[in-house]
């Protein structure tokens, strides 16, 4: 099956080289992930580090049987490898094809390029689970103000149905996952190891709640080691596939101020909460909100989705991808699907009034959005349908 | 005696009209204090609101009796008054003279105009106090967090021979004088009452402190309390006098904000102090940083002395007020000028090192800067004459 094939040279390529490679991206975006693969299996790599680095791994043997191997590791973890040409590829990632990131020449600053592909656990499309999400990151060693800061900001988005994006580590990424859960919310953990590393070991309960009802993905197979350099690798990840960055508490240059960086770069909001100036652990905040215009401080939620919220539907890049069929849906009804929570059900009556269109209308729209396989009957109501259980499109 | 006439015709102004009143200002830049004088005694002031206000204060009275009398308690408290007309006047108030604030429509907002004259306790020559100086303003109901900081910042800036000014209220105004007199530095509290009111009562001993070695001034003649609108009127001048503001910690749209606001609008740096946001007293701190484009966060002393430092000389407005004698000196000299320290003696050894001049010029420029008055023999070194005790240039 000419999917599973895609699948394969994708997972392959990234026994390759690592992720965010711009040679690699070039080559499958020219060529297609099978002709990339052949390519990169003959030596053909126009970037000499990048052909060195692969002639390098090409040692442990060829890749192709390792990719199966990795794809049945998967699938016995219960982690899918979800690649550009599904549905739920989230676009906006396409926005690391170009992007710079000024006054640094360290390699992980320079190969910026999108995932080639991501291993998943956890129910969600990613395309929805990142429509409206922010990142919230930080120092692995926080205080107790930045924990305290980031679980009642990651809270309160996650209270108004915005995903919150963050790492695995302790200190801020564990706080946001947690303020999240509280409130009953999405939140993904963007890991920089394979997917069955609980890394760090202490955190594996709460990978396990995350996975229960939010996303864990990386973009490494199963087996990789969390390496230092994969944190930078993945912190760009965090920055593009999310609205903005929210950085809680960091030290000078730590890795959660690049994560910034990238966001600022990307042209997302980039929002920093300061703290107090006798602080260490906000010396590197402060330092972004002084080398940066577009940084903007926040205080609160409500800073946070002022910024957000400004940017609205022009996150995605334009004509990338394939057409979005909400594109088909008029403004009562795409505004009528908005307004259906994402978990649960509710009345026609209750979505009236929630979106602000007439009783009569709201069912109109609502039998066109079951028709369309955008929403099922649930409950005495009606429900959104996951992305994933709808028709496929041609491609 | 002219001079005096000119001094009793600014104080009798001063009877008539809060301080920053334009319309005064304006009578006196035209047409000179005693004619202004007249002009306000006959009724004649274009502007209504003003005229108004002044007719009703002419109901207590003819104020040059009271202008006497405030000038003979003055002299009888230490007090001495400073008009534009000295050589020791601030140059820089005359930004005051077109300043506008956006977005309010307040009396205290737009009644901006540079002081008419200074009640002053304390030996230094207000240009030279001023010359390098900084505010520091925030909250009186400051945190244990916020006094630390600006206690540090005072004591960072004093210590490198910086004037730190500020009000004379608790909190974050006392916190700054005290961390300036630690350092054994030159601090200003400006006062928006009498010069002989000590308000808040418990400050006495620090204000008598602050005159000892430093300056209390008040554009109020002794007698006049504390209205609580003077503080806003007074703070144009914390920022306006000044070469940066400070903010270090203020709830929201609190008096301290206004005084950041106003050096906004005078194109100073404002800086601010960001703390937790969980304080409310931070809340004002980073509602200005939102807010204003032009402020800039600052956490340490470093960071305040890159602000203040850029804009060097330029502070004083060009062609105003009578040609600055240190003009005529040659770079080695004013250099030499510029090392000796504001308080004390310093051998011509110390000196030259300190200055990085070979000793043979150090004392060949040294006798030439005794000549002209610049500094003075004393302990066997050489000490700088305060600009008070220095020959008056002819008008």
């Amino acid at each position: 099956m000419a999917e599973t094939d895609l699948r394969l040279a994708r997972v392959a390529l990234t026994l390759l080289a690592e992720p965010g490679t711009r040679a690699v991206h070039r080559l499958v975006a020219r060529h297609g992930p099978h002709e990339a693969l052949s390519m990169a299996l003959a030596g053909e790599i126009p970037d000499e580090a990048a052909r060195d680095a692969v002639r390098a791994r090409l040692g442990a043997g060829d890749p192709r049987p390792a990719a199966e191997t990795a794809l049945a590791t998967g699938e016995r973890l219960g982690a899918r490898v979800v690649i550009p040409e599904d549905d739920e590829w989230p676009a906006q990632l396409a926005t690391l094809e170009h992007v710079q990131l000024a006054g640094t020449d360290r390699r992980v600053d320079r190969e910026l390029a999108p995932p080639l592909c991501f291993w998943v656990r956890g129910a969600w499309p990613l395309a929805e689970a990142f429509d409206r999400s922010v990142a919230i990151v930080g120092s692995r060693a926080a205080t107790q103000y930045g924990e305290h800061v980031a679980t009642d900001l990651a809270y309160g988005l996650a209270e108004r149905e915005w995903t919150v994006v963050s790492g695995g580590a302790f200190g801020i990424d564990a706080a946001a996952h947690r303020g999240a859960l509280a409130a009953g919310g999405l939140t993904v953990a963007v890991l920089a190891c394979g997917i069955e590393r609980a890394y760090p070991v202490a955190n594996t309960a709460l990978f396990e709640r995350i996975a229960d009802t939010g996303l864990l993905i990386t973009e490494w197979p199963p087996g990789a080691d969390p390496l230092r350099p994969r944190f930078l690798i993945r912190n760009r990840v965090i920055a593009a596939v999310t609205r903005g960055t929210v950085l809680v508490e960091a030290a000078a240059r730590s890795g959660a101020t690049q994560t910034v960086r990238r966001a600022i770069a990307l042209r997302r909001p980039a929002m920093v909460v300061p703290g107090p100036v006798t602080s260490a652990m906000s010396v590197g905040c402060h330092e972004i909100l002084r080398l940066h215009d577009s940084a903007r401080l926040v205080a609160n939620v409500g800073h946070v989705l002022e910024e957000v919220g400004r940017i609205g539907a022009d996150l995605a890049p334009t004509a990338q991808g394939p057409e979005n069929p909400r594109d088909q849906l008029d403004d009562q009804a795409t505004f009528l699907l908005e307004s259906i929570p994402r978990r649960g059900a509710i009345s026609p009556d209750a979505l009236a009034v929630r979106a602000g269109v007439d009783i009569r209308t709201t069912l109109r729209k609502l039998t066109l959005l079951e028709t369309l396989g955008f929403v099922t009957r649930r409950d005495g109501g009606y429900a959104l349908v996951p992305l994933a259980l709808r028709r496929r499109e041609p491609p």
